[in-house]
């Protein structure tokens, strides 16, 4: 892995970038967008604005790349992705080319068609995820969870230290920040009744989550090395895995959440590379036990991402609930992709891999409300009188991170959803 | 749901059909085939021979089904399944009048075109998998995991009558019968040691399963009730859920079932219809205690599906280690589409969910080797004096099914896998 030169801090853009912009040119992230009465096509964000690729791409800005004339008139960034991590890498080198402050190749009218403002437009979900798993890897929230519903001295589960557990997710329900959710209903037994009932989930929770997107594939069979995993990546998004407490409660064992959290998960609507996080890699921590060599890694494999949680109560101003980092995370993103195809588990392009909610060291960075109030136990505050132990109906739930030096924030946007009440049809 | 027409025990084809065969004109299960230097292409099981539909689309015999130009002409059946159960019944049944034997549409031309022997053909997977979920819905099943793993006299957990368990299974490694399936390696914690090794399984195993495709989707946040769910189902596969069950007892402790099962799920080649399966519906087991409403049905949902596994040692004769019967399932597939749907997640077309093992009453009638030799303490006998408690490389394991009644087999063709040896590379 190299710093490329689209990651100079000193770089300008032409685009005029807002104060605290997630979107610099040092990060371009890939996503996919669609204007009014138009189709989809991919984009990179710049500022508050747009760049609309498949415009590049049809007026020969990538002339160089032998890109498919369409790759970027799709509905999914899958394609595109499917080309490859370098290939990734070019497109994102040039396209810091045409954005910076010295270059003219695109005169006004090209800037003018090739430029729309963000807010203009809707984002779409930027891959048809074919596989979706969620990993377990803060080591701070398992042992949360572990002591809340087990033993405080005995919190972690003995496999805990040794695997990077994981569980498949439900690929389909993964929708895009602003897609609003609807309260699950569900079985769940309350602690009075022998029977369960059936209705609304009581403790609707999120947990603030970090994914990684792949650009690879591999054939059935093979393994893929720690050293070599994080050329899978295209790069990483928001997760926000919605879940139900009492839901999961009932449910969960011995074959793990279901219903809990396939009723909707929210990501973030760019994929922010990589590349861009090259700058922000920081030694994870110390493992011990040793690991076993398959999951040995060498070198700087977390990321310093600072992330926070914001709760709107209705139209109430929004208050931070959560700051964290992605830095905690025990298990890295390396490891999880060695450790998920150990056994020869292919993984294909548009695949999507969830950290586990991130929890931080102290209780105002854990990453759910079912530590942040420690079950129900100690309410949060929010303005306006607010107070809620869970999530209720029309509260809003926001996700934001980014990782920041040198004057360079390279941001995620958001992603945000608002629950909806539980329907009424067929109970 | 009607009995058709098609169903009827009397038509004869003019395609001479071997005794014993699965694929009577009764059946015309749909499948994706491949011919030497050709490209895949969908195409109708009857006798040993296949019929090829995209030359029947092609030359006009399907004009009044207004079908896409090149809806047979696809590596998958997933746009074909996307028209719907309706469009699927009648192109089933229109395939039925042509290979009738008082039908001549076809002259002996035509007829030597549309044929080609399943010899001379690679079956390739019928759908791409977009969501695969696993059930665990044989009482007999999960009665002797539970004796075996905690208390016979509680052998089944609190939640088990009261909904059908899942749990979220890996679309990626779901291939087509005949693949070699290689053995997988992974964490296994041996009893005398403190510490987790990593080594190949030393106890793989298989799960005889039945699954069913969808051909239909729904919107986030809607609910499919149990007496419209087979509407959403486009027919049955048999599945073998490979399992490494070291492996599983070491990773599975609290999110479920991960690496031991993720490196490989076979499925049979044909998807034989609901609608073909019609005439075998029969009554499920009484469920006591009481379901929630959201789950009762009314109606024979079970059906009358003769199973059976076979395993062959090298080139050794297969014998049969188990006889069972779908018909045992406590869970109907229309609960379970019902209860993973009841929190709004949505479907998809092309997904596949499965039973979970199926068990029967009686110890021949255990789905996997783990009942069958209970955890390894009863080894099997096979011919040539071979002992089994898991499965060793070069084993195959052989599923079939079929429903009969009336002089008519209704089969599934093989579900096969050959277990390869653990590759050295990277430990």
């Amino acid at each position: 892995m190299v710093q490329t030169n689209a990651n100079d801090p000193r770089l300008k853009s032409w685009v005029s970038i807002p104060a605290g912009s997630d979107f610099p040119i040092q990060n371009l992230p890939f996503g996919i967008f669609l204007r009014k009465n138009s189709s989809p096509v991919a984009g990179v964000a710049i500022g508050a604005d747009i760049l609309d690729l498949a415009y590049l791409n049809t007026n020969g800005y990538f002339q160089g790349q032998h890109l498919p004339a369409d790759i970027f008139i799709q509905p999914t960034l899958n394609e595109f992705l499917g080309l490859g991590r370098k290939k990734i890498r070019e497109v994102r080198e040039r396209v810091s080319e045409l954005l910076r402050d010295s270059n003219d190749e695109l005169d006004a009218d090209a800037r003018d068609a090739a430029l729309v403002s963000a807010r203009e437009v809707q984002m779409l979900l930027p891959v048809k995820v074919a596989n979706y798993t969620d990993f377990y890897s803060s080591e701070e929230h398992a042992t949360n969870v572990g002591s809340m519903f087990r033993d405080p001295k005995n919190a972690l589960l003995p496999n805990w230290k040794h695997l990077p557990i994981g569980y498949h997710g439900r690929a389909s329900s993964i929708v895009v920040t602003g897609t609003n959710i609807t309260r699950p209903k569900g079985q769940i037994k309350p602690p009075d009744s022998d029977l369960p009932v059936f209705c609304p989930t009581r403790k609707l929770d999120f947990e603030l989550e970090v994914a990684f997107v792949t650009c690879g594939e591999t054939a059935l069979g093979n393994a893929i090395h720690t050293a070599d995993a994080e050329e899978y990546m295209a790069g990483l998004v928001l997760l926000n895995d919605w879940s139900a407490r009492d839901i999961q409660q009932w449910e969960y064992v011995p074959l793990g959440p279901f219903l809990a959290k396939n009723f909707g998960t929210t990501i973030s609507p760019w994929i922010v590379t990589m590349d861009a996080l090259e700058p922000f890699r920081v030694k994870g921590p110390e493992q011990n036990p040793h690991v076993l060599p398959y999951l040995a890694y060498e070198g700087e494999k977390n990321f310093d991402i600072l992330l926070e949680v914001l709760m709107q109560a209705g139209n109430a101003e929004p208050a931070t609930v959560c700051r964290t980092n992605f830095k905690y995370m025990y298990w890295n993103v390396g490891q999880q992709l060695a450790h998920h195809t150990v056994n020869g588990c292919n993984i294909q392009v548009g695949d999507l891999y969830a950290s586990g909610t991130i929890s931080g060291p102290s209780p105002g960075s854990y990453g759910s409300l079912l530590e942040l109030t420690w079950n129900g136990q100690k309410p949060l505050h929010l303005p306006d009188g607010a107070q809620r132990t869970f999530i209720e109906d029309h509260d809003t739930v926001i996700m934001r991170g980014y990782a920041e030096k040198n004057g360079v924030r390279i941001g995620f946007g958001e992603c945000r959803g608002m629950i909806q009440p539980a329907t009424h049809a067929r109970s």
